[in-house]
């Protein structure tokens, strides 16, 4: 992984339509929290990485939490007097609400419709709605389709299983020179919803795979779980090693059009989020900084105050602020392989910054070193700013990060006038005295 | 005292027609810093509230004062050649320059005009004035009057006494659980002035009455001081009970219709300074908050370096900013029952968050809570996102201000939850290490 | 040297012009970072001040560099065919590249233009042109004359000798009550440029003229050096007394009409950062603050991290941008005294609040002195609000700079206040804890 060659476009154009190819391949399938749809799903991400599957017994208990009963799901209709299928689980996987308890009943237009799910606001779209944790039955679907539903007696079945079984998770570990790990999770729970989350589902997958063919100082630990009570059980089940993490992102929603949005750790200003919010001011795109909020995604787990990690969210626009969110029209058109390939070279240089932020000291601090007695002087220009700006600030008690964000030049541009001080003999690498995580 | 409920409009309209009820009472009463209106005035507060009268006898040493004289007036005129009263104390008592000596004499109009004082650019208002630590006499008039003064004797005459006796002030105590207190003060000692201070004063007497009724986790004390020499000798005399006080206000200016001022302690960010900040902010109306500075009320005093007390100072619109300010404009008019009792019910709301800001424990600090099971998750809304806020940040390191200056949620609210929370078990107070005064 | 009394304008006018006629005798000289015309300048100003003239021999090793070889030059032409000279040292010094090796050759047009240098943006201006560590020569001309060079030879003589020698500089040391020293540094080394920096060493020769004229606390070093070399040189040679700057300015650029500019030391926050931002402030004129960068002037050597003095740089426009920058533009036109003496004056009130800011304890910090008895309090103005600021912020936490900087009231009354109330036994000095420079 070099930090000196920023990602060309052409490497993004490809890197973005793989991620929407793995999408497209993901979405017919109906995932949830537990269950086949999930299995199937880590299944097939490993013909890409080899993800590691766990199974979590369903009561283990997880801190606070139990793991669920395991839900499966045949098949799903609601039929009028006519015997016609209205609502068709075979249509759309969103049209039962997930962890909808089995039925079949004939039940009146009225007892129907208190089971039945609309977003009047978007006639066309179908809601997406679970039941994990209250038993229930229910469907979802178009205001249209509702309003069209006349008097009369309606068949219900829900051809569903919950039961004794066990929670699916993906994990995959990239081993690297040292022991401490940035970590990637990406919720896997959801049905056929494409930017929340196959896209980080997506992005997760090619980043495992970029950084598996490259030197890595962390090792890297991804995540493909179930929201809340997979992050939750993770964070139990491996509780000893969560110390390792020094750094982290929750990937989620990085495949629609919108600017990128960083939500900073509940720390606020460990490594990953300054080299999150350095990135984002060096791309010179439009971005937003988020601080830390209690409600989310698994940010919300990794941040709790019992482990409290330097673990920041990447995404695009927030989930709160675009009306596809949870419905049907977060569809394979609401995602392109621009905005994924985009997400990913920005994702890709936040962790160059994590891998090359060191701290030197410089061999020759009393005045400047004659840096033309070593070719290293050519004329005034961006490239000698960044070397005398190393130099200067090189006192053992900044990293690199700290001396991009003090002068404004690119991260990149700073690494490679450090390379070229360190084989000058210029610089020496010092270690540093804490971890890398919260400075300042 | 219940933070949950705000008072309501109806409460603060009752409560700002009291205040002003007194007001009214007070008003003509000839106050200064010493004398017999000053105890008339502690008398009628007496009818409210059990207030103590101290009298600390003339001479006594006060730090690097001394306790005055003590100053009565029975009468005083200005009369012409033609025996017709012209200035005539029975009219104003701003008429007379406090602490004027006693006079008798005729003296031509030039003599006299040495010892006037109008206001020329507000020609129909009284100027008020006073001499505490130098021996003269004076007339305070309108400049209408003064331009009207013809050549001629006048025949003057200020029946007052100067002479040993002492200074009084009035107090009162209300204990709590706690013996740390918090301080209210409004000094008591100009004459017939409605908003600066009978204003102060009749707030701080339905407070009193209003926290006399309800429990008590601070202890509360209540001084009507003589300004400046008043909050010196206070300071001295009780000096070994001062460090007790963790938070207080001086109360003054609270009648008139602009927005409300807060002043800063000298330490700029103790608890009463973050709990006023918090509750002007959150109560969506204009406000200003300033900077310590060395000069104004008695908060000079009680912020002197040598005790440097986490006082503010409560005002509406402060006292240079005014032109009624210091003379007869500042008349029954010029004060209202709706800016008092909204005065009141800020001022309630800063002491209810200094009553309720503890520091308390997530008890199940990894991952988040299974709200529930628990009964305590509805639907995502300003309930659910302040429960974990609460349960996010409860981590001993911060008190609940903390979390509503975090969050931006409203104080009352985040109490609530926390009272939720403890009842559920999730939260256990902890008791914070340093004094809840100045933090960050 | 009297805080209290700012310099009037008769005298900025006075010594501006005084700075301008020694501008003006020094301008013909041609000056390099070595030999005659540097001793000649260095001889000329000890017609003003006592300065000490050192020598360093060339191959002296100074940190990473070594004395250069000493370069003088006695003329310098080009002849076209006709034997006219076309480009003539004689005419301006900046006709010859600084350091230019001997020549004496004919050479085609072709050959001769790969040693001119012009600036085709600005015809008419002679560009200014070094090559100290590259053996080279060459000639700088107006682009107009260049424009005008016909086919032809061309005979080509620089009459100039680089060989063993010294290296010069100048010093003056003014000592103080305390062996603290504040260095004030001025570049000597560029030929005919007015504002770089011939402004520079007119100024800090007033400077040090009015400092042997009265008490000072600090002693002071004055340093007239070889940009770069000479910085780097004096501190190799006095290394041991490197510790003894409590302050210092790098002086330079001070006879333009642009407003004044302060860069700060790396430290960023240190006295005289502090007294600089503070004066200029209070001055009512436009001005701008520069955060520390490694590039510029010679602060980049006494900031340099091995010393990391507490050194800042005064100028008016920033070098890179006036386009008279190292051009013959920047000839006697460009300065006058006017600037001169603005730029005089701000420094001499940067060095006022530096000699005058002390740390005070009120003798009487338990509520406020009487002020009256004192005979201080007159009316509530200016005056008297010094003196209170004084008094409460003056527990021995806070120098008088820190009070002007809270109070925003001008530094000479806030001297004035502690003069007058030391005077009256209210205040003690207080020997501060740390050092004067880095606080906050």
């Amino acid at each position: 992984m070099s930090p000196n060659k920023s990602i060309s476009p052409d490497d993004e154009g490809d890197v973005g339509r793989r991620i929407y190819r793995l999408i497209v391949e993901l979405y017919p399938i109906c995932r949830s929290i537990t269950g086949d749809g999930y299995r199937q799903t880590m299944r097939l991400l490993q013909s890409r990485v080899p993800l590691q599957i766990h199974e979590v017994p369903t009561g283990t208990p997880l801190f606070d939490w139990t793991a669920p009963r395991e839900w499966n799901i045949r098949d799903a209709f609601v039929k009028n007097a006519r015997g016609e299928k209205i609502i068709d689980f075979q249509d759309s996987n969103l049209h039962v609400v997930s962890y909808s308890v089995p039925v079949r009943a004939v039940v009146p237009l009225a007892e129907l419709k208190k089971h039945l799910f609309t977003m009047p606001e978007h006639p066309d779209w179908i809601p997406y709605r679970t039941s994990y944790y209250r038993e229930d039955w229910g469907f979802c679907l178009s205001h249209r389709c509702y309003e069209a539903l006349k008097e009369g007696d309606y068949e219900v079945v829900i051809d569903s299983t919950l039961g004794p079984g066990s929670l699916t998770y993906g994990e995959l570990y990239l081993p690297g020179e040292r022991e401490d790990e940035i970590l990637i999770s990406a919720h896997s729970c959801h049905p056929s919803l494409a930017n929340d989350n196959l896209s980080g589902i997506g992005l997760a997958v090619e980043l495992a795979r970029h950084l598996s063919s490259v030197p890595r100082r962390y090792s890297y630990r991804f995540l493909f779980i179930p929201g809340t009570i997979g992050a939750i059980g993770w964070l139990c089940l491996n509780e000893s090693s969560v110390p390792r993490i020094k750094g982290g992102l929750v990937i989620t929603g990085v495949g629609d059009r919108g600017a990128v949005t960083y939500k900073r750790s509940r720390r606020g200003n460990t490594g990953i989020d300054r080299a999150a919010a350095l990135v984002l001011q060096q791309s010179g795109q439009p971005y937003r900084l988020l601080d830390f909020h209690p409600y989310g995604y698994d940010e919300r787990q990794f941040c709790s105050p019992g482990f409290n990690l330097p673990v920041g969210r990447f995404s695009r626009t927030p989930y709160g602020e675009y009306p596809e969110y949870h419905t049907s029209a977060d569809d394979l058109g609401f995602v392109g392989p621009d905005a994924l390939g985009d997400s990913f070279a920005k994702i890709r240089r936040i962790l160059d910054v994590m891998e090359h932020d060191r701290t030197y000291v410089n061999q020759s601090p009393k005045g400047e070193p004659q840096l033309g007695k070593r070719g290293l002087y050519s004329s005034p220009g961006p490239r000698e700013l960044a070397l005398l700006w190393v130099l200067n600030l090189s006192d053992g008690g900044n990293r690199l990060l700290d001396i991009a964000e003090r002068s404004g030049v690119d991260f990149s541009d700073i690494k490679e006038a450090a390379d070229v001080l360190l084989r000058a003999g210029l610089l020496a690498e010092c270690e540093p005295s804490g971890p890398l995580a919260a400075r300042k």
